[in-house]
């Protein structure tokens, strides 16, 4: 007896829906019939969107951030600092320290962290035009800011190694305690990458 | 001093993906950059599956579920039983209980179950096609498979009542026990209709 699959049209999108990351084959269903239960212009408009940003969206020629202006608005500004670059793995990182408001230089964006297992080595990275960006003169200080975790630290290391030897100054931000934590529910690593990085109380 | 934002064509894409069901903020982040980093091709493809699902798809005239033939595969096959017609609630039920292999009958999705209180009343469900289908006296048996819960059971029995009297058989799926389930951790409603529904081993 033939058995009723979905309409032809309806199994492709899920099928779609299923490839993007953390999305499952019951998600999937949910998200494709509300597609097509919802009004027709949500559909659209999604359709629109991934389309126009695919187009649209590019690397900035200069620090690698995602941008659909060339270069980017942060690289453009005379409003900053051109003397301190924020290296970040991720463009969501850019977009986590600009929430904080504090930090006035610019950025790179490395697009991925070293992991040799996953086959990134440096070549991979963006860091050719990092090391580009630093003949110029200009740039002081390095912050790296790259996720503290080995593959993090590991491509934090090899980036000061590359750089103190122009003779910039290369910091890495700090390891502590969130703010509003615990100590009780820390785990050891982080409580004494704490406990080491005190300062003295002025 | 200017703050950076995603380019608008990035904080566009994340606002759709963030009005799908289940979908926040971060998670809609989070698939904006991996539509934007994967291979051109998944992007376009997911872009023209929406399209595509959201032309081609239509309600089966007949049962009111989703298809992209007039009439469903269902509906058009002369290998069903066109004496039970099995109402569920979503056609993602129809395609739950297709998966069973078991049932040989056709299908009516009512796309909904009355619910007063979200201002769902019979006429915003396909309850007047399902009548319709009725009239014809070929249908035998009515099953009626909303879910076992308030609304599908208030929507069974408003279902029976009026289908009752046209002097067609209607059930009721069977209350119980999952199949594999564990009788401490049943709950006891579960428990109790599971108690009412027993039936003698032959």
């Amino acid at each position: 007896m033939k058995r009723l699959q979905y309409a032809s049209a309806l199994t492709r999108l899920i099928g779609e829906l299923a490839r993007l990351p953390g999305i499952g084959s019951k998600t999937a269903q949910r998200l494709a019939f509300f597609l097509l239960s919802a009004p027709p212009e949500v559909a659209v408009n999604l359709a629109e969107a991934i389309r126009e940003a695919r187009e649209k969206v590019r690397r900035c020629s200069e620090c690698g951030n995602l941008t659909d202006v060339e270069p980017c608005a942060v690289c453009a500004s005379d409003m900053r600092n051109k003397n301190v670059i924020c290296v970040v793995q991720d463009p969501r990182d850019v977009a986590a320290i600009e929430k904080y408001r504090g930090y006035k230089g610019v950025y790179h964006v490395l697009h991925g962290v070293l992991s040799p297992l996953a086959g990134v080595g440096p070549q991979e990275l963006n860091i050719q035009s990092l090391l580009a960006r630093l003949a110029n003169g200009v740039v002081q200080e390095v912050i790296l800011a790259t996720n503290p975790d080995v593959e993090g630290d590991a491509t934090a290391l090899y980036l000061a190694r590359l750089i103190k030897p122009l003779g910039i100054k290369v910091t890495r931000i700090a390891h502590g305690l969130p703010v509003g934590a615990h100590l009780e529910y820390a785990d050891e690593v982080t409580l004494g990458k704490a406990i080491e990085g005190r300062r003295e109380i002025e």
